[in-house]
C-alpha cells in the first residue's frame, strides 16, 4: 500500500510516497523475529576476527554465502579483487618482563608481522626513528635487542562517559553544515608525508632484519589496558615483513621507558605465534548476493553493504560485524516479508576495507565507474583511496542503472538518521522514509558528509552512497580497532532497529518511481 | 608563629590556634620540592606489587626503612605481627584458546594459588558451586578439566566519566549524615554467609585437587578488559592451596560460556608460573619510624599511616602506594622544614591490610588497646576484623597518651576535606586546620564515617582515627584491585597537595595544647 506522506518541510517531502504497510511488516519481522545477534554471534565468536585474506575471512565468505543461499537469495557468489596481498593469522602472544623484576606484560602483535619462532629473550632499547637518516645511528647496535618505538605517554583521564548517545542538542547540532576548505597545500603535504612514512617503514623493516633485532614494541593507541593496534610488517609477498612487532598496553609500556631512563637493564621474553597463510599475493573476496527485481526496473540496482574484514585483536564485532549482521538481517527480513522489489536489491560484504576501502572500490570500478590509473609517479605510489581523481570518469554500463547504496560502519549504535552527503535533493526523500522510524529514535537528515568507509567508493564516482547517523556508544572510547571489539560491547536492540531501517530504505529505493537523485561530482 | 584563626562557625573554631607560619613552610616544601612521585615511582616500578609477605613486600619494608633513616627519622624499625601466613608471587600467566578456534586470552592468577608447573591443556567445563552439596554432582567428572566458575555477565555500559572529582554539590551532599541502622539480623546473616563461604572455599580447594582439575577460571570483576582480582587458594600453610585459579577479562570469559552453551568443545592451554615463597606461616611486618617529640608531651603520640601491601596484578599505585608515598613525604617534609614537634609524630606503613586490616590492628592491640579474644566459637572462626567487640577493652599504657591517627587509602585523588567519624568535637578543630588549604581544594569537614581501611583499627578501640575526603579519580572505575592500578593512573599534583595537608595536620595535632577530643566508644 502506497500512501502519500503529508510532510511539513517542503513540497518534495509532501510528494514522497512512503510504503507504511511494508514499514509495518519489516518492523514486525525485525523487532519480533530478529536474527541479527545470532548472525553477529556466529561471525565474531565462531569464526572470530576476519583480517583481510586470513583463513577466517575465507570462512566468513563461505558462511555468509551459505546463509544467503539458505534465505533464498539469488546470484550468491564471491567476487575477487586483484592483488591484495597475503593472509596472516596469530594464535599466541606472550611477553614477560625478566628484569629489573618479573611480571607478565600484555601485548598483541601487529597484523602482517612475523612470529618469533619460539620464545626469544633480549635487552630492551629505546629507538627514535622519524626519518630514514635516523637509522644510521643504530647500525651495529641492535643485535639481539627488543626495541621500544615510542615515548612514554601521559595517562589521559576519561572525563566523558565511555558510552554516548545523541541527545536532542547533539542531533540539532548535526544539522549545521561546515563549508569545506578549498584544496590546500595541507593535502599535498599530507600525501608527501604518507609516501615518506611508507618508504621509511619499508626501509626500517629491512634494517631491523639485517641488524638482528628480536622484536619491536609500540605503545597501544589507547590507555586503560586496551590494546589498539592495526598492521605492520608487510602484506605484500616479496617485501620484507620486518621483525616481530607488538603493541603493548600503555600501563605496561610506560614503565619500560621510565626504567630505561633510570639506566636500568630491562629484559623481556617475547613469544608470538603468527604466520602468513600464503606464500604469494592473492586476490581478496567480496561476498555478493541479491534479491532480483522484476519488471521494467529489474536491471536497476539498489545496494546495501558493509565490510566483513576486521582487525585481528578483537573479534570485529562493532567494526564491522555489526554492519555485516545488519545488512544480512535486512536482506533476510526482505525475504521473510515476501518483498518483490521492482529494482534488484544487492548486498555487498566487502573485504580490504581496513586497508583502504579496497574491496568496495574494486567492485565499484568493475561494475560502475572509475578514474583512469594516474600517470604521475607520486600519485601512482599512493594507495588508490588516497589518489586524486584524474582524467575522465570511465563509466561501466551499470553506472546509469545504479539507484543507491546504503552502508553501515560506525559501530553497533542505534540509527538516529542519515548523512545526505550534500545531496540536497535526496534530503526530503530521506526525511519521508524516516518517518515510520521516528518512534525508535531515527529522525535526523543532515546535509553533512561522513567518510572513512565504503560508501565513499560510490560517492567518489558520483553515485549516491550513504551512511547512517549512529549513536556512538563506546565505539571511539573502547572498541574501535581494539582488543575490546567483541560481541559483549554490541547493542542488540540497536542492531534490530538498524536492520529494520536498512530493509525499509532498500525497499523504498527499489520501489521509487525515479532512482535517487545524484549530486554533481565534486571534481566536475 | 601561632595565630588565632577567626573562624565563622563556632566558638571552638574561633579558638583553635592555626600555625600559619608552619603551613607556609610545609606548602613551600610540598609544592616546590616534592619527592612524592619519586617515592611512588620506586615503590611501584622498581619494587612492584607488594602482596603481604611477598619478597617484594620485604623489599618495600627495607627500602622505606632506608629512606626514613636517610631523612633522619628516629626509631626506624619493622614490627612483626604474628602468624599471617605464607608469601606468594607470580611471574607469568599465559592462556590460549585451542578450540573451537585459536586465540590468546588474557587472564591473571588469584593470589595464593599454585602455578601450573608448565603448560597444561584441557577441555573447559562450566561448574556451578554455591553450597558444599553442589560438589557431589561433579564427583568423578572433572579430571583434566579447566573449570569456568561464573555465568557470563552482560556488559555494563559506562554512563559516567571514569575520572571523577567532587563539585560543590557533591561536597555539600557529603555534609549530610545518615543515621545508622540498629544492629540487625542482616549482620548475623552476613557473618554466617561469610563463614560458610570460607568453609566452602576450603572444601572446594580439596575437592578440585582430589578430582584432578587442571585450573579454574573466574570472570574479572569489571568489564573493558580490566582484570580485577584478589586472592584464592590459601595463604595458610597446612591448608589446601587448591588448583591454579585465574580471573579472565570479561570480554574473553563470556564467549567461553556461550560456546559451551552452544555445545561446542572448548579447549584451553594454561601456563601460570607462581610460587609460595615460604614453606611455613610467617609473621607480617609493618614499618615504623618517628620524629620524636620534646618537652612534657614527648611521650604522647600522633600517628600517620597507610598500608604498604597491595594486590598483585597491578603495582599497587593507588591502592595504596599513593597513601604510603604521601605519608612518607609528609614525614620528609616535616624534617625538611625543621619541625621540632612537642608530641612524637610516628608513621606506620602497614601490611596485611588487604586481608583485613591485620597489620594495623595488631599494632593497635600491642601498643594501645584491644578486646579480648572471643570465646564464642562462631566469633572465633571469623577473622579479627569481622568480630564483634566482646568483653572489656584492654588498654595498654600508650592508650591515654595517644593523640590522633591520620590515614590515607582512597587512591591518589586530591584531599577535599576530612571525615570526622562522628567525632563532633573534632569538627571545628579540623575546620580551622583546613583553612590554609582552602585554595587547593580542601574545604570540607563531614561528620560521616568512612571505613574499610586502617584508621578503623584505631576507631574500633575508641582512639581518634581519621581519613581524608578524596576526589575519586578513576579509583572505583579502573584501578581498585585491578591490573590497571599502576603509576600512570596516579595524580602527581593531588599527591603533593595531600602530603602538605597530612604534614600540617600532624604538626597541628602534635602542637595542640590538648590531644584531639575522643568520641564515646560505640559499644559503651
Amino acid at each position: 500500500m502506497w500512501v502519500l506522506c503529508l510532510g511539513f518541510s517542503s513540497m518534495a517531502l509532501a510528494q514522497e510516497p512512503v510504503d507504511l504497510d511494508m514499514a509495518g511488516r519489516i518492523r514486525q519481522e525485525a523487532f519480533h523475529h530478529s536474527q541479527v545477534m545470532d548472525i553477529l554471534g556466529h561471525l565474531t565468536e565462531d569464526i572470530g576476527p576476519r583480517l583481510t585474506n586470513s583463513p577466517q575471512m575465507a570462512q566468513a565468505n563461505a558462511w555468509t554465502q551459505e546463509k544467503f543461499k539458505g534465505w533464498g537469495l539469488a546470484n550468491v557468489h564471491d567476487e575477487a579483487f586483484d592483488d591484495f596481498g597475503r593472509g596472516w593469522e596469530f594464535s599466541e602472544a606472550n611477553v614477560e618482563m625478566l628484569a629489573p623484576r618479573t611480571a607478565p606484560l600484555y601485548a598483541l602483535p601487529k597484523a602482517w608481522t612475523p612470529g618469533t619462532n619460539g620464545p626469544v629473550e633480549g635487552e630492551v632499547m629505546r629507538v627514535s626513528i622519524k626519518t630514514r637518516k635516523d637509522l644510521d645511528q643504530y647500525k651495529g647496535k641492535l643485535k639481539g635487542r627488543i626495541l621500544l618505538l615510542d615515548d612514554a605517554r601521559a595517562y589521559k583521564p576519561g572525563t566523558e562517559a565511555d558510552w554516548q548517545r545523541y541527545d536532542d542538542a547533539g542531533l540539532a547540532e548535526l544539522q549545521g553544515f561546515t563549508l569545506p576548505k578549498g584544496p590546500s597545500r595541507d593535502r599535498a603535504a599530507l600525501l608527501k608525508r604518507y609516501a615518506e612514512r611508507q618508504e621509511l617503514a619499508r626501509a626500517t623493516n629491512e634494517f631491523f632484519v639485517a641488524e638482528g633485532v628480536l622484536a619491536t614494541i609500540a605503545i597501544s593507541g589507547w590507555d586503560n589496558g586496551i590494546i589498539r593496534v592495526g598492521g605492520g610488517g608487510s602484506r605484500r609477498a616479496g617485501e620484507s615483513v620486518g621483525v616481530p612487532e607488538l603493541a603493548m598496553m600503555a600501563e605496561h609500556y610506560n614503565p619500560l621507558v621510565r626504567a630505561l631512563e633510570r639506566k636500568e637493564t630491562v629484559k623481556l621474553r617475547v613469544d608470538v605465534k603468527a604466520r602468513f597463510t600464503d606464500d604469494s599475493n592473492r586476490p581478496g573476496y567480496n561476498t555478493i548476493a541479491e534479491i532480483p527485481g522484476s519488471g521494467g526496473k529489474a536491471n536497476e540496482i539498489v545496494m546495501l553493504g558493509a565490510h566483513m574484514d576486521s582487525w585481528h585483536t578483537g573479534t570485529g564485532a562493532s567494526d564491522n560485524g555489526a554492519g555485516v549482521a545488519v545488512m544480512m538481517e535486512a536482506m533476510r527480513i526482505l525475504k521473510a516479508v515476501g518483498a518483490k522489489p521492482k529494482r534488484t536489491i544487492r548486498v555487498g560484504l566487502w573485504s580490504g576495507e581496513e586497508q583502504g576501502l579496497i574491496g568496495s572500490r574494486a567492485y565499484v570500478a568493475k561494475h560502475f565507474a572509475s578514474y583512469p590509473e594516474p600517470t604521475d609517479p607520486a600519485q601512482k605510489a599512493l594507495p588508490a583511496f588516497l589518489r586524486e581523481p584524474t582524467g575522465t570518469l570511465q563509466k561501466q554500463p551499470g553506472y546509469e542503472r545504479f539507484a543507491a547504496y546504503f552502508n553501515m560502519d560506525n559501530g553497533s549504535g542505534r540509527f538516529r538518521g542519515i548523512y545526505a552527503q550534500e545531496n540536497t535533493a535526496a534530503m526530503p526523500i530521506f526525511k519521508a522514509w524516516l518517518e515510520p522510524f521516528h518512534d525508535v529514535g531515527a529522525t535526523t537528515v543532515t546535509s553533512r558528509d561522513t567518510g572513512s568507509t565504503d560508501h565513499v567508493s560510490f560517492d567518489a564516482v558520483g553515485l549516491p552512497g550513504f551512511q547512517f547517523i549512529q549513536d556512538k556508544l563506546d565505539y571511539s572510547t573502547n572498541v574501535h580497532h581494539s582488543n575490546l571489539d567483541t560481541l559483549d560491547h554490541a547493542s542488540a536492540d540497536d542492531l534490530k532497529q538498524a536492520a529494520a531501517i536498512v530493509a525499509f530504505f532498500a525497499w523504498q529505493a527499489a520501489q521509487r518511481e525515479e532512482k535517487l537523485p545524484r549530486k554533481p561530482l565534486a571534481q566536475d
